[in-house]
């Protein structure tokens, strides 16, 4: 754990006027604490996700039920409270009374789309802090970089063994089941992936999870991976031709490549996340989405490289870019995720963006 | 969507004397409206999730960001707000402008645990009905019955692929991305799937995800199933031998399956979980987690089968019955669900027990 994050946490509970800050956000949680809270099967019928407090002084305390796995460094100040179990059922009592002690009549600054209404009742008062903290979340520490790359080494894999075991009469969850198999094999446990695996006329309309469809001679397959690991997410994507592409194929893909290619090249501390998307658009023309966004510990964070954005970008940003073309029943779409450095980007991703 | 459940909304929104209730949590919103909340991958950054709003006379409202696909038949009654885009990011505030006509100086029963502080400032006041509505949510209409048996019957997918590709020098990760891909495949979409899945001397320990271990002539394999499909869980386990089982094993599976079998013979309307928790005890000895839960939105709910439970079993109930054994180096456990009827228990399950 390095101080950078800790300090740019306590600057945000300074600049917001309050005494403690609590985050609820998983995201938030893995920054300041490096627990990994359990997400793959939505909330817990036993008790609330894991949090992480601030105080004034910026020391940080995680609470987490007592089932939850933590980090072996962080159980010497962590508070855990009753979870899974064979007692009555009381979700959010054994974490309220654990953070009582913590709020008591003080001001609390909390992330106010994920903490809990019933959480608070101690604090005297509470005030939403999650754009600063959204901010504060933007530029990564040494250590979140290092996971940062463990987690895009994983969407390698992904996309290796998907591109790999593509051929036709496989079907879009043939495909998906391999990938993800893959990852999982070299993390050596399940990992939460976000995804889009279509093919054929799906890869028109961007994304979406895959299904049954099978995968003919000509197709397209457009598969965007996004797992979590330690925390922190992955991104990548490829489109992959199944034998012979079309000539519409052909030349998005190369001017994808192009955009891809112009963007990271411009990536420069200083540059707004706003004309990087300008950069992009004003090459294929408007997208359905974003061009990219900022990577950590939620999978899309700041900066957000969208039309409005007026964020600057800065040494030690991560960001996925991500530009695509859709149209009349084919769709193209190539992503890497790259690191802003003093000097430009450091592109982290290393799979394989050929059609 | 049968009056029955909104009904049961409907009384507790009386009882605890509010103008409305706002539930957020993904197994509240499946019951009330048939919609599968996106849980898979954590909170969305971009939006907060699905909302179900019942009025004082017994309507539903269903709240969704745009980018989450609801059931067709749910679109003519359901109020959208903004969620992924390219627009500045407010994951609370388009939920919250959403829901607040609805709120407006009313007095609102919430979960406590899952209503996000945020959400609630039209609002009067707020008070907790989760223990309420748990209990409201305890017994099935013949619709959440379909959807159980729909993904009880993928449970018994995954079981028997599982016990198909059981050898020697598999891992218990070949194991899993065989289960999960088969329940998939018959599923057309991936699953979130809630499981446990431990070989060997990990038995012992009574759960955990796969690992790389690789399985060797003599294991046990443990693998508990529970996938969510529709919204609604399915729940399974059973425990294998690979080649030739221990004789403590082979005792010690005897021993659950009468425990079980004693379970749900003694399953009927007026029993109290507790008396059914206690049966099971009696015969095995202290168990280091529940003897049985309800299943239904939620993997873990009411009738929680626990010594403590004092609620009654009564017809339209589901409950997963879960007797194990775990000694010095291996365990045993066998799950089946059981659907509750005046003549008794019938069980949902298919998939094999045997050893």
């Amino acid at each position: 754990m390095t101080a950078g994050r800790r300090d740019r946490a306590r600057d945000v509970l300074r600049a917001a006027g309050v005494d403690a800050l609590l985050l609820c956000d998983p995201a938030a949680v893995a920054w300041l604490t490096g627990h990994e809270t359990s997400i793959a099967t939505g909330p817990s019928p036993f008790a609330v996700g894991a949090m992480a407090l601030v105080d004034s002084d910026g020391s940080v305390v995680l609470f987490a039920a007592e089932d939850e796995e933590i980090p072996s460094g962080a159980e010497r100040d962590a508070v855990r409270f009753a979870g899974f179990g064979v007692g009555p059922l009381d979700r959010l009592g054994a974490a309220r009374r654990a953070v009582a002690p913590y709020l008591l009549r003080r001001r609390v600054g909390v992330e106010a789309a994920t903490a809990p209404v019933g959480l608070l009742s101690a604090a005297a008062s509470w005030v939403d802090v999650s754009a600063a903290i959204l901010a504060a979340r933007a530029i990564k520490d040494v250590d979140e970089l290092q996971r940062l790359r463990t987690s895009i080494a994983l969407c390698d894999v992904g996309q290796a063994a998907l591109r790999a075991a593509l051929q036709p009469g496989c079907t879009e969850l043939d495909l998906w089941a391999t990938a993800r198999g893959a990852m999982d094999a070299r993390a050596g446990e399940p990992l939460v992936v976000l995804a889009d695996l279509v093919s054929g006329p799906r890869t028109a309309d961007v994304g979406g999870p895959p299904t049954s469809r099978t995968v003919c001679d000509g197709d397209l397959v457009l598969c965007d991976l996004a797992p979590r690991h330690d925390g922190y997410w992955g991104d990548s994507c490829a489109t992959v031709a199944v034998g012979e592409p079309s000539s519409w194929a052909v030349t998005a893909h190369r001017r994808v490549c192009e955009a891809l290619e112009a963007a990271v090249a411009a990536v420069r501390p200083g540059l707004t996340a706003g004309a990087l998307d300008a950069l992009v658009r004003e090459r294929l023309g408007d997208l359905p989405h974003h061009v990219g966004h900022g990577i950590g510990g939620s999978p899309h964070e700041e900066p957000r490289v969208i039309p409005t954005a007026t964020m600057e970008l800065e040494a030690g940003m991560v960001i996925a870019l991500e530009p695509g073309i859709y149209g009349e029943g084919e769709g193209v779409r190539v992503e890497v995720v790259v690191l802003v450095e003093d000097s430009g980007a450091t592109v982290l991703s290393g799979h394989d963006l050929t059609l």
